[in-house]
């Protein structure tokens, strides 16, 4: 049927549906400890890579999601100094939370430094700041590592994977109760949380096993014409502040270099599709 | 590469992606006066028409879309009894604008009788209420029937196919002048303004071309998985009332069966990512 070559992207989720995106050339192909890496260049959105066949960053998309996994938590807490990533080892979050003066200190914790290898030589935007003063970068499994951690950040961000292969003890109850331990006590979680259009059981199913961990939990989403459905949600786990109640608004409209984020889009990522709201108990 | 059969949707102003869906089967295909038109059965998103390649309609998340062009300007009128609707032959906006107690008569004006054809058979659930004794079915191009019109409707919603072959004029200025016509003192229009991601010089276009024929003009946007970026954006024109201002809150909440528009998302529909705001000058 083509003659092109293209590549397709299989949706764990919602079999019977793919993004399909026509590629110029295949530029780097690896197998690392833990998953398939492949780059590519693509011929309507620049540079993209791939883990396991599952689109992760291309160059024209990626701010919509680094911007809206960021801010929301960052522009909701009073004073974040102290900050996780979880994953994320392409750099797109420290990218953006390094947009906040108030924050000090930066740990990225991710299990497979083959991604940050990959993105520091073929996404220099995206990479930019891994070599940040305020940024400690921790190859480790974060499931481990958080164990450890007791009070010790503002806000924790987890940028993962599906939750099938390296990722899926991230989406597990004893993650969410070791991050509330390893937060401060007006401390907020956010964690990728798939499209409503296509995995309303998984997000059920996130709901309900970590009922009662934090007393704040809702569930937002950004826009992204990569990622299977063309949306992406985020649970928002907080100790104390509400998302919709406790935005910064001042601090959030000093931000720079937004293309996605406003204190508007911060309130109206929040309202859901009637149709999902079913999903949310 | 695949053993199964898919339908690829080839996006007019985005080349090197699509949305592949895998087919069942390949319920109809006919090729009318005016377009191909091709019924498969799909196996993510139950039966799906498209119009010469381009997705339409499919039973899963049409939705989405029939609400979001009906109601924003449904609930902002203070009293809608009159409606145009062009295009939409399958019948859902139809289907929408009759929850509005208040609609007194509907013309639903249709190049195309095959496509209301189609969806009569296929899409019981879509076309239910074009029988309706509100509803005056007009086959003509609404091109030259809106000319014959002066301050006839309250409300006019143009659920057109993208800006080439039959729709094009659809989207020219002489076509908005002459809705604005057809409109009462307090009226408002609605089109179909594709996607913020994949075609901001259309949009641009729009709002260039169409200056100063309506006092108010605004775009918004609903998310829907099978159209190419997972969002699709409207115009909203009006002779007086402001969407985001006028809406008649009680009025909405009193609708059923609703999957998708609330209040809030009224609301939120109008609040534009931050790169999208260069395209609404």
């Amino acid at each position: 049927m083509r003659s092109e070559e293209w590549f397709e992207e299989a949706v764990e989720f919602k079999k019977g549906v793919s993004t399909a995106l026509q590629v110029q050339k295949k530029l780097h192909s690896e197998k690392s400890k833990y998953q398939q890496i492949d780059v590519y260049e693509t011929v309507a959105f620049g540079k993209m890579f791939s883990l396991d066949g599952v689109i992760m960053v291309t160059e024209a998309d990626e701010f919509c999601y680094h911007e809206m996994i960021s801010h929301p938590a960052l522009c909701t807490h009073p004073n974040p100094r102290s900050v996780l990533i979880v994953g994320a080892g392409d750099g797109g979050v420290v990218r953006e939370v390094l947009k906040h003066p108030e924050v000090e200190g930066i740990e990225l914790c991710e299990i497979d430094e083959k991604v940050i290898e990959i993105s520091k030589k073929f996404f220099p935007h995206v990479s930019k700041d891994l070599g940040n003063p305020k940024v400690k970068i921790v190859v480790q499994d974060a499931i481990e590592y958080i164990k450890e951690k007791h009070k010790e950040y503002d806000v924790i961000i987890v940028d993962s994977t599906d939750p099938v292969g390296p990722a899926e003890g991230l989406f597990k109850r004893d993650f969410f109760i070791n991050c509330e331990k390893a937060l401060k006590d007006e401390g907020i979680l956010v964690t990728q949380a798939e499209s409503f259009f296509y995995d309303p059981q998984f997000i059920s199913g996130i709901f309900e096993k970590t009922r009662g961990i934090f007393p704040v939990m809702k569930y937002y989403y950004t826009m992204i014409p990569t990622y299977a459905s063309g949306t992406i949600g985020f649970t928002f786990c907080s100790k104390k502040h509400d998302p919709e109640k406790d935005l910064h608004e001042e601090r959030a409209r000093k931000l720079q270099d937004l293309k996605y984020y406003s204190t508007g889009i911060h309130r109206a990522a929040f309202v859901m599709p009637v149709f999902t709201k079913k999903f949310f108990k």
